[in-house]
């Protein structure tokens, strides 16, 4: 006799997660939610009083082989809070802030504590964000993942009034680009960094080059995609960003080409402080510059175009960061480093 | 030297794979949507002019291990259609139509060829269901699927209006419950059928038991999810449907039991045709019939509870549709079968 949980799946076990995850999820949602937890779809107020013409923005993400880190390192709650935050800044760059999110993990064998652990870590997330987690999915699904391995994703849903969309169409020549540092690798490039670093240069994730300054390597990797949200906010409504980019994979070349109408290029300075895990990788694995700038976003998180780079500077730095002066829009096409014009 | 193609994620293939399915996700916008294909998030105008109190309504689902058989057949042109048609049903219970819909694929080794069949699929019956294919992520995750392996998963959202909602609220002890045929598994059970009929039984996909008449079982277990949208639209501005359920994961107990408010329970018929593929498994797995209504639809794959099941069932026929009368809601607790009462 065959049953259920013979054949690779216990219900038991997906049951147990969501009793565990329930209380953290609860904690996102607000009056605009009219569902509970366990309906078929999440139900969320979409009247906008505010707004002339609500136009709502929607993206879909995933963790990438990030994943695979954490499932070396035995530690899955930072992965959601790198989804979230990506999700989160991808919605960013057209101007809109973050409504709901859900999110979808798949695993052969689910481990209860585990995917609670995941969904913990994107209900904080959301929490810092303003979104609600209004759904989710987790399937278990025998023979397709190692043990051990779960691959995340998830959609985010924001809203911003058509006004307000900031889509690059407004970007000219002499356009200043101020750049925001990233914490590290965020989640792009990890399949090109764990080779070089796990397997070409024979690292752990718990050696320590001295590249490093005492952080282990797993830390390093590990390091949270850090959320553009906040830092941002006050610029929304003023009018001085002409497009922005979320440098991710593609690496600013192809970030920043997405929003660059056509016949505009732009010239990066390429002077800012890099972090430290990305020389190790370029030296380990002698990559070349070109390489390196379309795999990673080399210390540059996310980028502003704006016709007031002085003023934007001083907004975001009143808000505690550390923006740079990146670049600048020219007449021509593509993105070039200063290094390579010279 | 390392470079990213080498380390197993070729950029170029990623971006061929874009390029075979644009179009046919183009062909899913309407005068809503006002972002192309490659921005970093898809835009959908949110007036609802013609709504007092729009509620958006969000789902993710993924397809689950009917993509091990998609993978066994080499044959992904069905499990997009499998997916959109199972999300759909997913908010439909609530009363709402679908807006949008995003989707994410992952695999080890990329195939534009494959990831363009999955998204052709999913833009096709987003077509049908009236819905844009508004974005997605294609993510190329070496060491984490086995080759030829894809796992394929996406979020819907729609709309309804906040007087309009079904949810189960307005179930009374008398209410009749009536059922619309499922075309099969529809994307549950899959693992337990798989057990059961390529291990246990020792069918290949080719085998042609007797008891599917001329159908392989690779036809059978591929059969299209299907999407109950058109049949119950007509319904939903009656007020005839005082609860709705889609019969995935849980099978008929697992989902009636999520609406029927506390103090009510259910008694199924349990006489409607059942699709000899269910029979077929439940034989040579000797599964009890409590497991199999548990892990699978048993040929009823949305249930309508109404106190008029003799208009709704003519509607519903009127509609080319083959109802049947599935049960009555009862006073008690939980939801049991006929024969089992007896």
């Amino acid at each position: 006799m065959v049953d259920y949980k013979e054949s690779g799946v216990d219900i038991q076990e997906g049951e147990r997660a969501v009793s565990l995850m329930k209380s953290e999820v609860r904690k996102t949602f607000n009056d605009r939610v009219l569902s509970d937890l366990g309906h078929f779809g999440g139900l969320y107020r979409a009247d906008f009083p505010r707004m002339e013409c609500p136009v709502l923005v929607a993206s879909t993400d995933g963790v990438g082989t990030k994943l695979k880190v954490a499932s070396m390192a035995g530690d899955f709650s930072t992965v959601g809070a790198d989804l979230v935050n990506h999700c989160v800044n991808d919605i960013l760059v057209q101007g809109a802030s973050p409504l709901f999110f859900l999110d979808y993990i798949a695993c052969g064998t689910l481990s209860a504590g585990t995917a609670a652990s995941i969904v913990t870590g994107m209900a904080r997330a959301c929490l810092e964000n303003h979104c609600v987690l209004l759904g989710g999915e987790t399937a278990e699904m025998p023979g397709f993942y190692s043990p051990g391995d779960y691959d995340v994703a998830g959609t985010i849903v924001g809203v911003v009034d058509r006004k307000r969309i900031i889509d690059g169409s407004r970007v000219q020549a002499g356009h200043g680009i101020v750049g925001l540092p990233s914490t590290g690798l965020h989640t792009n490039g990890y399949s090109l960094a764990r080779r070089v670093l796990l397997e070409v240069a024979g690292y752990s994730l718990c050696s320590e080059p001295s590249e490093l300054s005492g952080s282990t390597l797993g830390e390093s990797l590990l390091a949270v995609h850090r959320s553009y949200l906040q830092a941002v906010l006050p610029l929304l409504e003023t009018g001085l960003c002409s497009g922005m980019a979320h440098i991710t994979g593609g690496g600013i070349p192809g970030n920043l080409g997405r929003i660059l109408p056509s016949g505009l290029g732009a010239v990066m300075s390429g002077e800012w402080p890099v972090p430290p895990i990305f020389d190790l990788i370029a030296r380990k694995g002698a990559i070349e510059p070109g390489e390196m700038r379309r795999a990673f976003n080399m210390g540059a998180g996310f980028l502003l175009v704006t016709p007031e780079p002085g003023v934007v500077m001083g907004v975001l730095a009143e808000n505690g960061e550390k923006p740079f002066l990146a670049g600048e829009v020219v007449s021509g096409h593509g993105v070039c480093f200063r290094e390579e014009t010279q």
